[in-house]
């Protein structure tokens, strides 16, 4: 039996492609990981409740990471995405990129979705284990390698992620100013040393 | 009238001293921070429903902030006793005894305190007003100023604030490893440049 059965797809009737195949797929999504918990869900599991080929999630959001990312955080961002701009460009200055593509993306959406995603990391060991997977090894991890610095990259990539995570619990859900509403020059002069040093420098 | 009239007293009974008055002023607390929020409670409203001296508010707690701490936030520290520690000493080292105060403080609790408050946080508009007031101008402002850095000093006291919070989170809430479970040692050879940095060093 391959991942939809001739049966199921009479059933279910057949799936347009494009759109509502996406949405069927984070629809889907939504109940697995809810049912199944972030380690627990998979792919093939997803795309048959979606009725439609696990090649599709790989297609459209890059894996199970990237559905999660879409379907339960609700992300406005490409995490392999952000990981292609940051480590396009010189070492010396990745510190610096990573605090303006921080502060671009979540300055985007008012910072609501930024309250939206540490409100689910607070309240469901769901949310906690995906964004594990998702930031520390999906995006802090591959950008700690990129930098190079020695020693564990996995604790480079958890200062980095302390860092951001902080910059956008007083940015965007506690509101502390000036920080809160500093413009993004300001942020990066202060905050891109950090990250660099973090990522590239000496931290023990 | 004073804050307790003789029939006050008359209809509620005397209070013993001690911890009966301490746990009276806590309840009271609670109830009018909840119903009046972070800036319309006072210290007078809080004691006179506990029907206790408005002075044993700053003698037990030293004013409204403590009492917010330990009645609303349930914090396991005395915010005046962090700035005493952390204002000791060399400016030179501020940035580690920050680090390892802030590690001393939450590591005790388990980490299930913190998790708590950025629950209270990431939902309460009075527990960010109350936050803000207690660390932002309490804990990180009096710090700042004492350090002596140049430029704003609360853009300094709210970038000290995002790498605790940010820390806290991935220590006590997420859990990311290794910095989750790293010994002091490690964390404040990591962090402590940073607070130095943001306390005392260039930052923009």
């Amino acid at each position: 039996m391959g991942y939809v059965t001739t049966e199921e797809t009479k059933r279910r009737g057949r799936r347009p492609a494009g759109a509502d195949t996406k949405t069927a797929l984070v629809e889907a999504a939504r109940a697995v990981f809810t049912e199944q918990g972030y380690e627990g869900a998979t792919v093939r599991a997803i795309a048959r409740r979606a009725g439609v080929d696990p090649a599709m999630v790989n297609h459209w959001f890059g894996g199970k990471d990237g559905l999660f990312a879409k379907a339960v955080l609700q992300l406005p961002i490409d995490p392999a995405q952000i990981v292609a701009d940051v480590t396009a460009g010189d070492v010396d200055s990745v510190g610096d990129r990573v605090v303006r593509r921080f502060l671009t993306v979540w300055d985007s959406t008012g910072g609501g979705q930024f309250a939206a995603l540490i409100r689910s990391v607070a309240g469901h060991e769901m949310a906690v284990t995906g964004l594990r997977e998702l930031f520390v090894n999906g995006v802090f991890g591959p950008i700690t390698r990129y930098a190079g610095g020695d020693g564990d990259p996995m604790l480079r990539a958890t200062l980095v992620a302390s860092q951001l995570i902080g910059l956008g619990m007083v940015r965007y859900v506690a509101g502390f100013d000036p920080l809160a509403t500093a413009d993004i020059n300001t942020v990066a002069a202060a905050v891109g040393p950090t990250m660099q040093r973090y990522l590239t420098g000496t931290i023990t």
